[in-house]
């Protein structure tokens, strides 16, 4: 937005509370002078090395961005995981495993890092493993994965992307190391089609144009368990999510990505156009842009924004966090809900049944918590009332062991349940 | 407890649904036949094959157990993440990692595995990097290191751990290779003692004997950020029990952990005597027992209980949880805490004020929700108070915001903070 | 010769002595009955896995042969050493060594084996470095590259080879991984040419039809120094020979050279056709055929031959040769040819001069004895004639030291140089 | 010699012929300014680093020197051959096997390099290697082993040498990584002693003192087939001398030794201590000293100087020799040794039998072309005499081939044996 379009329309001031961490984060990193423009191909050699740009997307779809959040550039690298997860919506696991491992490699994003015994590459986020991943995308031909693939990136994106032709060129040019790898797959029976469909799917995949925005939504996506924050179109499965995640932050950093969950904790992957997607599972995506790269091919300024986030916002994915109150906020003599609503049930609830107010977001460690301590209760005698109302939410694994109680503690004297359960809101699903 | 004890005292049925989970992961377990008892010193070599225990502790204390979890064995390599942790205790991450890396090796547990160029050992899982994990440990010599390494391993397992000493003498005898990685690590300048003084204080580490019980306490201090949720002693710093669990979640299970990641998502570390220690950061900590190992040297059954524990019930660390309902439970006009609240105080709440009761567990995430959906109001001139009474605890990052957002919005006409915090319970800490 | 014809001429007792040698090696391999015939292409799995030849050629040009020594198959890797020597004929060492390089890979055949630094294959014998050499031939197209080393090849052999053209089909069809190799080094930047035309011109040459009695030939030339001894064609420079045959002693057994050379002591290369050639430097090439392979794919019962040849026969390289006699037959006082040989020369021998009667095969090392051994001679100012007349041969690097002696030696008091060089039959030569 | 002593005594002008050679070699060296002084331990620090020195002994026994030839300096890895060969002498080649392998590592002098299935170290010539060398020679404790060991390097060099105390000092005091190499071995089985006794008799072997005069003996004694050519003592058997020539041929030059056979073709051993022993098996031991070492740990104007030797007087291994003359240096008609020796016999010989003058030395190939010509001569009816009188040696496999013709070929009409061998020398053996 032009200079004085900002001065007539004020920043609001709340919303400047995420714009100040973003511009923050981003400001801090913009000294960042080392490293520089992959010069491989000719088409990334001329990108403006000061471009500086970050979105962060919540993933209840809210965007932030700041800088060059809009600035395009090819995704290179970062397509990986996003790819890697449209073969596992087609395949499943078990089948895309017989084709690419899942241990980190210890080594660069070209290495060859074939196992030796079943030939697989190591992992997806490798080259080897990655055009792997697009030879086992649907589609004959590489226009027909390539379609599929290119969808497949949009749907993460939630608009349509397109391609940038001359860097495709450039690619198909100078890919011969990836060419090799792919012989190599296919000489040891791990790539689905043949080497040229694979390669040219791979190089189509890798000119693809995004910007920051779109990465910060496509991690988002991930990060929120496959359905896209903005458009709420699920693009994979919650399982497939799931996966992805997981190899992103055992493998998405290449040989660093022991350092990198030690001390950042936001699951990432980097491109040589100079984007990082990363996330923080279930609460963000973030993606970064600024040409110049170091010697891993990572974007410098990329790296220095997210340390800072996780650094100085906590947002490492494993960041404890203080122990939570008490899923238990009060234990009361009585039903919930007052006495009328007493009145009509058929057998009226003993004078010294409890009820339980939960509250929070219930876990199976939460589930283990409230029946643990409520025992007491349940071996006096007693009937006991769960109150979910002001619960947030419950996890399916909570659920199934409130529902055992429910179901099977048997009934109290006055021939009710032992264990019942009121939840207004139905937070305990079907 | 004698099975005599039982039929006086039948379980009471609310613990048996934990107990029953246990149980059933354990029986699920027991037909494995595969795999045999480590042999390379004899004292392992006599364990009954057959003994199986499970437990578990969750962070706030509870204890669950089946099967053999009481039996006694050598801690062996499950040691390895917890002297790590005592040594960044004792030395921070920075110059812990001047001596070991971070990085997973893909490489078996006795491989060499130094850097090149450094010459530290890749990680601390591996035998190298616990051998000079446990060279960092305060004292000079050998007998002081293991008095602060066996008093630390006691801190997590709240008791007192003794050592096998028939199991020390024979890996003392049996410890060439060892002695070998230690060499290597001296030689290489990244060994904190003398090479004899670091194998022996690693020897006598190894050979401390646990139960399943108490593997499942230790694991849960990590889980619980570092405070053993059965004594509440702090044994590790809240840093240190993260980074701890981002090494075992990268480097735990040698050169599978990448798959293991993927389909178990529980950071875990075994050991040649039988147990593993495993742990969902936050909720858990698990032990398993069952001395059979495969050809990587982890329990067969071990391995088979945490899988389950994974996929029946949810346990994976990166389990996606429907989205949580909004933070923000109810809107309405007016303070919280009804009409004679308000009377007192200096300046009255405008007419057109507006109450936003908050719930659940606030993230930044929610912080960054609560503020983006409430923007329209402030927009529209009129004063917002946040009720944060139903909240069951506010992260750090986010009371930041919310106490950004109360200081920096300014006034309304009336001459109140544009942003109140009705804070009853204190979650927002300061 | 047909079997009537072998009635008619009896083969002579005296050349029997060689088909001795060569029968008797042959039958004690016969039995073995280990290994199986190549299978990756159908072509070479049709081949009688029974079938066992053997032929030797001297570097004088006598071919003796046993069994299947007539039967053709095709020469696959053995034709890798004879390629590399017509890549450094055609460019030199020090070009060719910027695209491959000389070390043993201790790895298998197929080994992807690059340099980290340089990118360079490691050894002009496994895959990588034999497409390599292929790529450096001169042509522009795979057929032109082609009718260059099928030309070569002959030579080496002597007679004209031609193309197995199934196999030729089978090799291109099945051929990924070569192609692999072939992108690897094109993308490293030491392919000479397209990775197509490359691999192309590579799997005809291993398509070439040969049998044994054509391999004892071509490795007959390298151990003759570049002439083919039954032509007397110069196929290659000297240089070239030496340095293709030194190839072939470190590196051309793959990861069984250093052994071999220990054990064996006759450079080799196998191809999975089930050819060997080997030689022993300055005297022979042998050649043998056996289709079935141990499982570094070399010949089992070719090996074994060559195995006997070397125990059984002294045939290693190192294989130490009694001290020989002294260079020096006899010393007599006078001229050598007798009295009246002297009077016709302008300066008459001195009545005290010495001639020293040499004899052998004259070494740089033998003119060090001989001069050293007669320097008191001169040393007593006496005149000293050296008589060539039965020595067979005088290496170059010693006849520069005879004749540095008669040049700058001085003169006697009579006016003769000091050391007269007597040499009727030329061996100092030009 | 001091410099007035040198005036006194003008050094002969024939002997000057290989000190020319010698002084040139070195001269061509001296100007190279590159590499630097070993400072591992100190004592290897404070040499002088423009010391230059050279000797060349041949296996008849004679010694020339050049340069600082007689400066002593401590022999550390130049011992590993010498110390292999002593171990392959009291094991044999098969035992020696379990313990180290054969292959060269493509690693640097200290790298791990043990064979994954075996343990082995893979080659003698790295120091896991050598260090199980050592272990292997007889003697409880590293007192007797070393005893052996000193005496063993002293009957090499053809004089007591004895042992730098502060140099193995230092070595003992530095020596972590080759104690971890040691146990390395030793967990895996390979070491034949503790890894105490290994690297202390190790540490002293490295220590021994020599000049670059002994290294020529010691070289010489393994060209010479394992005789010392000065003492005329046999130190090893000749296939124990071939043995480490092989052994040195692959793997003598660490990561270089297959580009060091192409290009120069002497088997070599460099030591840190600025020493080289390189030989030409069969003719000559080469000794060099210049403390200045390049990165790799080779002196860098040793590696110069023996280039130029190799380049500047054909003494490459394989350097081709021009062909032969004829091993038949005359037929005719009638018995050697004139008219009267013919009339004692009890056959005389038929007129028309003819006598074969042979010459130089006869190898196998040389007995294969001698009774290849003479074949039609006996398919004539004639009878055949094979006269030695000229010839220098016949090598045992040849004269395996005479004496097969000789009793096997049957009579003439005459009654004499078709072949008759005169050989008046007994160059034939036994």
């Amino acid at each position: 937005m032009p200079a004085d379009e900002i001065a007539q329309n004020p920043p609001s001031p709340l919303s400047s509370a995420f714009a100040a961490v973003l511009d923050s984060v981003l400001e801090h990193a913009r000294p960042e002078a080392s490293g520089a423009v992959a010069t491989y191909i000719p088409e990334l050699a001329v990108q403006d090395p000061e471009q500086l740009g970050i979105a962060l997307a919540s993933v209840r779809g809210t965007v932030h961005e700041a800088g060059d959040s809009a600035a395009e550039f090819t995704i290179q690298s970062v397509s990986k995981p996003f790819v890697f997860a449209l073969a596992l919506e087609q395949h499943g696991l078990a089948e895309v495993m017989r084709h690419v491992g899942l241990e980190p490699s210890g080594e660069p994003f070209n290495a060859i890092s074939l196992d030796e015994q079943t030939g697989r590459p190591l992992n997806p986020m490798i080259n080897a493993g990655a055009i792997v991943s697009s030879s086992l995308i649907r589609g004959d031909s590489a226009e027909e994965k390539f379609q599929v693939i290119g969808a497949g990136l949009s749907a993460f994106a939630g608009r349509s992307l397109d391609v940038d032709e001359a860097v495709f060129e450039s690619e198909v040019a100078t890919g011969d190391r990836n060419r090799a790898l792919a012989y190599l797959a296919r000489s040891a029976g791990t790539l689905a089609s043949t080497s040229d469909v694979a390669t040219t799917a791979y190089f189509r995949q890798c000119a693809v144009n995004v910007n920051a925005r779109d990465l910060a939504i496509m991690a988002a996506t991930l990060a929120g368990g496959g359905v896209n924050p903005v458009t709420r179109e699920r693009v994979v499965r919650e399982d497939v999510a799931r996966w992805t995640t997981a190899v992103m932050t055992s493998c998405g950093m290449y040989d660093a990505s022991g350092e990198w969950l030690v001390r950042v904790g936001l699951p990432a992957k980097s491109g040589v156009g100079g984007g990082i997607a990363a996330l923080q599972p279930e609460q963000f995506g973030i993606g970064t842009f600024s040409p110049r790269l170091d010697a891993r091919g990572n974007s410098v300024r990329g790296i220095s924004m997210l340390e800072s986030l996780s650094e100085r916002h906590g947002l490492h994915m494993l960041e404890h966090r203080d122990a939570p109150l008490s899923p238990i906020a009060e234990i009361a003599i009585g039903s919930p809900g007052a006495p009328d609503a007493a009145s009509g049930t058929p057998h009226a609830a003993d004078a010294g049944d409890v009820t339980a107010v939960l509250r929070g977001e219930l876990t199976f460690g939460d589930a283990e918590e409230v029946l643990t301590r409520l025992l007491p209760i349940l071996e006096s005698g007693r009937g006991l009332t769960l109150d979910f109302a002001a619960v947030t939410r419950v996890g399916e694994p909570a659920a199934r062991i409130f529902e055992w109680a429910s179901t099977s503690l048997g009934e109290t004297s006055g021939g009710r349940a032992r264990v019942q359960l009121h939840d207004p809101a139905g937070v305990l699903g079907g």
